[in-house]
């Protein structure tokens, strides 16, 4: 048995995330459904990141044990036969025995798309979290700074999430405006869950002036998850690549 | 009465393109089942280019007749609580009472975009054309150079076009690659049915080395449907603006 890693884009608008769920359509379940038929076997695949329903990927990497009979090359071609349209395998590699997509990332970077047009791009619809009313980017970019470095983020953190610490290094929070689009850029060593969209959602609001930048950090150092923002919508999250 | 001038944005995706079938969905038969809620009559809508079935715009435009009770400003915002996500009128005005939004036109934009990576990517399955083997560009824009300017475009009318004139003048054809995205633009006084699809599919036989890029200028010339090449998908084409 060999131990593969793929790198797969998905559109998250028809699944609800990437986990396997009984009684919802999952990522999960729809990729190993095709290996499945590839492999005529059961395999089961371990995602760097658990993405959340609605949440898209460009650069998702798993991994999964499956006898050597397809080469690296041959599997993103035979896969995305298989496949529905809306999830592409980019790339297969042999890695070694021991490699796990989840434990052994050392980091991962997540877009957020704001459509910042009066009217929401038709095209964006399902991809972006579409805001008309003026936002402050330099107040958003202030309160984003408290962010970066090594932090206690539990107060980004939403219910339901359960890991045992809740300390995270944010390596950068970018923040950058293309016409009528504004992207936020999070690198991170781990992201707790909902943590990356607690924040757009309190940016968001700090950018709205119905908070001052500085309020950023005080929410930071409460470790209270109801001094945060709300959650800001899924479709605008992209898990865009994992670094080894 | 007022001539009301939308301008419209759609995904073209769900659609049997723009105008009125008996048995399929078409923007038009929403666009007006959206104006009768508002108004309480029914109202008909003049498009300025009839898109095809999967074919998108980004600059629609439509008029109708309809009585003064609510403002240009109001409409937009009116008609898209009402409207599906996947149609969005991004602007309203009163025009004259003459205006025509198909008569007037002066000139059309159309996009056509092509996918070049080796994986087609997965937010861009339904707007673009996905072509994986090698394009040569520079003979893309040759073959293209032949058909700017006034010509008989009939070699490149689909069967099912009933124009009186084939005559058509082609302000541009511009192609540009931005990473992994080809566009190619084309502005013209009026195009026939499926002529940038046409012409799109021809240049990329060009571009695979499959014609030569002189080859155009004698397809043109023949004024045979048959010379030309294969019609490009329609989910690559997009109606970018409408010039009047």
């Amino acid at each position: 048995m060999l131990n593969y890693k793929l790198v797969l884009a998905y559109d998250g608008t028809a699944y609800h995330g990437f986990q396997f769920q009984k009684n919802a359509l999952t990522v999960q379940e729809v990729l190993e459904k095709s290996l499945e038929k590839l492999y005529r076997k059961k395999i089961k695949v371990e995602p760097a990141s658990r993405t959340d329903s609605g949440v898209h990927a460009r650069g998702q990497v798993v991994n999964f044990f499956a006898p050597g009979i397809i080469s690296g090359e041959q599997i993103p071609l035979a896969l995305n036969s298989i496949l529905p349209r809306d999830i592409i395998i980019m790339k297969a590699e042999i890695a070694s025995s021991e490699f796990n997509a989840r434990r052994d990332a050392r980091a991962k970077i997540y877009s957020y798309t704001i459509d910042y047009g009066f009217f929401p791009d038709v095209f964006r619809r399902n991809y972006a979290w579409h805001i008309y009313e003026p936002l402050d980017l330099d107040a958003m970019q202030l309160g984003a700074s408290f962010l970066i470095g090594k932090h206690d983020f539990k107060a980004f953190q939403a219910s339901g999430g359960s890991v045992e610490s809740t300390e995270r290094t944010l390596f950068s929070l970018g923040l950058e405006k293309n016409a009528d689009i504004i992207v936020l850029s999070f690198q991170g060593d781990g992201f707790l869950y909902k943590m990356a969209r607690n924040i757009t959602g309190t940016l968001v609001e700090v950018g709205l002036h119905k908070r001052e930048p500085q309020e950023v950090r005080k929410i930071l150092e409460s470790k209270d998850r109801r001094k945060a923002g709300k959650t800001a919508p899924a479709k605008g999250l992209c898990l865009e690549k994992v670094l080894y």
